[in-house]
């Protein structure tokens, strides 16, 4: 439930109100306005009915929340919400850019690819420790030893890491050497995975699984949130379809439905999204155009020697005419990049 | 087989090889260019091969089109084929929208959304008035009434109009009212249809069917241009996926796609493509970004009134508002409004 | 709507309820039942309410028809129809198969595959003598001459024969030579192709579109019942989806959901539905055990010099098994073969 | 690599050999046959090379195993697995049925729904106590009180139990208290959690991902083999399309697929794949049709009183006119029910 109280309610008012709430065992919410102060109640509609919050004289209205997600709803969070990702702010005026490659593979190669995202204007580095593979004898990823190299990097570069997490028992180290988690596409729905990051204050970047409803997606961060992580931002990466032009397809249509229904930060990946190299700039601008708050992009120094991926990882010197290209439109729609 | 004739060929020795080719029963092309003079044969390669035409001495070399479809690939002609819509050039610099009503309902209405659409800075005219309908009991458009209006409309303002044609009978009244076919996304492989309007000169704007695959749509375009009829303009309208957040889920990947393996102009119709008016103008600027060359947009002077498809309709100004939003995007592909 | 008179309303009173709905411009339906007559009316429901029939001494009760198709529905048509196809009824007890090849090439092999179905145990024949294809360079059927071809074999053979229509000027030649019209996935919404075989009496086996709805095929058979032509026969033949082990999906679900929904009998086409030679006996067999009444099935006698879609006809000897494993499964519900 | 040994090679030739390839660290596998022997080598091809197996005296041929998936691959492994659940062999002359509620949610209801798909013929029960659900606030299973309960009604009823784990560390508890695992769609490529039942004995029932081709279930079950459990079983419940006549799309094409590329049994779930409890009945009869070896199906002895998927469950009466239609299906391709 949605209840606003009254504008000479004070901040001790909005305690009392909250405190009845939780004593039935419900989630409280908490957000004082300008002009007034709204409070969230998150369970079982009749079980708040008890309390007959409308007849408080403090009160000035109750109203249930409609969407099936609650803490991610527009509904109770009208503004934007903003991730700090390693002090780089997610969601706001700045358009920003994660790019690095697929796999870490070696420090050779996270630096020389890092150098070269950061020089051509990249806010972030993206790159995997764990690799979620769909066959168990492709390369699965370096593990704790990758996490330890992109740590290195991020530190040396001053780029703020984005990194996989694909199982619970890896979420404390992946939180320890990274700036945010990645969960992918795979795990959209791996639920157990989901309430131990919600259980962490460590920013999460949640793609959309390759069959999952914009509205999945939005309880699947639901399933953070509720846990007590606000740091969510959601990722649009590509659903299956009949076409086979594109590996996946990037589906930009939600991108202006989750902003409608959510306040959380949506970002696009292009790499995944299309599978193709050459398609990865022109999605990357559209993304900008329709009003997404950044990418996730895969570079790598040398595509064709990439241990996975490199058919559509984009060259350093293709990055950089990416983020040439993108920052006309990103001021287009007036955004800094 | 693309044949590729030596510098010093004349247009003389064109014509020779032209008509050798020509008596075997094959289609041929002409393709004149600044440094050498490229020809095109279409059909059986083995009936080809007998002409030995590699062993020409004014031949320079001989290869084969790889692409299923020919004449619209290309291979065969790598710059960008420009079509002119009742005097608008479209896939060239200037990015067209063309923008009205779902469908013609009367004179008034066509009228009165006509000069909204131009007011706010649209090349031309759009409206049916074979409206093909899911139900036997839904409005069927207004039929050869319908087309006198949008003609007289498109003649008041000065801007050329575009309509549906849906039966082979209607072709030639179509081709008489208006500047060009919209070709559904239901007709996409009406094979008969296609012919017909091959025969004609006037332009057409073929719609991608909801199942199609790109390589689907550019054979559908090999049809129409196959009998003769060069002026095809593609339009990516949406797909049918699991996603129940738009109505169609709108694939611009294929607008790189189509772009890289073909010279034909694509534009976009973000109306039918989501279904959802407030997606019309994120999607809009989208498109523009991706590198379409312009937009189908349906437009109704009182949407809540509309015969058909209202809900996806933008207000007067709703369309000024797009219009608006969309010039610094197409301005920051480096293009025209 | 739906009106039931009541149990000792004669005939002549029906006639002057349809006489006063039809000087409305309704279509009606006159559906004598062995307890009570029921009456149907189709258009506009608040044109049918200024009759308020529901205050006529005869009539029993008056009530919409929920669905958004009328004519197909059970709702109005509670029981199974049987549509005639050269003599053979298809929906009644005994489950049907055509078969044949794809494409008629010639007398010759279209009499060889035609007395090895026979001999086989089908009870039709199916061939193409106008075949839509994606390519305009592909083989595009024999036309007229395949017309007379098929019309032989059948006489011969005494198997009647069903033939893809695809153009509103063929619809009356291929009703003289052929016992039922195919209407082919692609051509499933070519709303003109609909209504010239609604105003024929000739059978119609109605293929569902690759993009479209259960609902969406139900409409389409409402255009082709709306234009007076009840025999109508549905047909399942894959749909578009992800996978591609696959040509197609055949999506077997849509049977009890159109058993359930309509009154018209309904086929499976298990050799297009999945595309591959060694699934079309089991997705046959799948097809009788959840409800369908038939099969459509290519069967050429030599598939490797097929001229379209050998790879998935089965040869003599592969169908002679389809018809000796399916007439089991057949038994077990209920059905002879 | 597949290794046919000669006739007269001894069961020590084949330890030799296969030591020799274990110590370049790859996985073997040793089949004895009726005529002869063969090894499997699983890893990077070019290291088996450096042994030149082709030229040992004992080796007759050396071939690679061409299929991505190598240990569910048919080629390495002709025969059809038996799996064993509990005493119940899956994948045999039997055809098996698993029955229960979608969740367990009490004693009571369990044992009700137990022993009614008892009495009516179920070879094993299925009810899960840890639920995946899409929102956080849905019925999330009784978790550990609800194994103790499936396992104390399997126990009286002498049914085999199957119940679905989703999260690594549930796994023993699982094995403990059940028969077989079951993995949900949602956990399909969750591969800590594979690993981990890879490196069970428990039987594990794998259900494909709603956006999985049927290559992506048999990658995901060579996840478990590789870990080094043989005991899979496959099962197809439905993928994600256009089309919303039914909740998922059940996919029986894959079912002859699977068969063909592999030897492990393959499961139908019809009350997920179709959502609809109508049609459960008529989708169970055509998976018998096509080749399934059984099915999983969802009951509940008040399906309007059930926490969770209740509109898809059959009641106690529509089960046992599923067993009674099915009997004669299963017959009549050769099983027993």
């Amino acid at each position: 439930m949605i209840i606003v109280l009254k504008p000479h309610a004070t901040k001790r008012d909005a305690d009392r109100i909250l405190a009845r709430i939780e004593a039935l065992g419900l989630k409280t919410l908490h957000m004082p306005g300008a002009e007034r102060t709204v409070l969230g109640a998150i369970g079982d509609e009749r079980v708040i009915a008890q309390l007959r919050l409308e007849s408080d004289p403090l009160v000035e209205g109750v109203k249930p929340i409609l969407a099936p997600y609650k803490l991610v709803s527009r509904e109770l969070h009208p503004h934007d919400t903003i991730v700090d990702v390693g002090g780089m702010p997610v969601g706001g005026d700045r358009f920003v850019v994660f790019a690095g490659p697929c796999a870490i593979e070696s420090l050779e190669q996270t630096r020389e690819t890092g150098r070269c995202v950061k020089s051509a204007g990249a806010h972030g580095m993206r790159g995997g420790a764990y690799k979620p593979r769909t066959s168990p004898y492709s390369f699965q990823g370096l593990g704790r030893k990758g996490l330890r190299i992109i740590q290195k990097v991020s530190g040396e570069l001053g780029l703020p890491a984005v990194t996989e997490v694909v199982q619970v028992r890896d979420v404390q180290a992946v939180a320890t050497h990274a700036a945010a988690f990645q969960i992918g596409a795979r795990n959209m729905q791996n639920y157990g995975l989901l309430k131990a990051i919600g259980q962490s204050r460590t920013p999460a970047i949640l793609k959309r699984g390759m069959a999952a409803n914009a509205d999945d997606l939005l309880m699947a961060a639901e399933y953070i949130l509720s846990e007590g992580n606000p740091n969510v931002i959601l990722c649009e990466r590509g659903i299956k379809t009949f076409e086979t032009a594109t590996r996946n397809t990037l589906d930009l249509n939600v991108i202006p439905y989750l902003k409608q229904r959510s306040h959380l930060p949506v970002l696009v990946d292009p790499s995944h999204g299309t599978g193709v190299r050459d398609f990865v700039t022109p999605m990357a601008k559209a993304a900008a155009a329709c009003g997404a708050d950044g990418l996730l992009v895969e570079v790598h120094h040398d595509p064709s020697a990439a241990l996975s991926d490199g058919f559509q990882s984009l060259t350093p010197d293709g990055f950089q005419t990416l983020m040439r290209e993108l920052k006309p439109v990103v001021e287009a729609v007036g955004r800094t990049l």
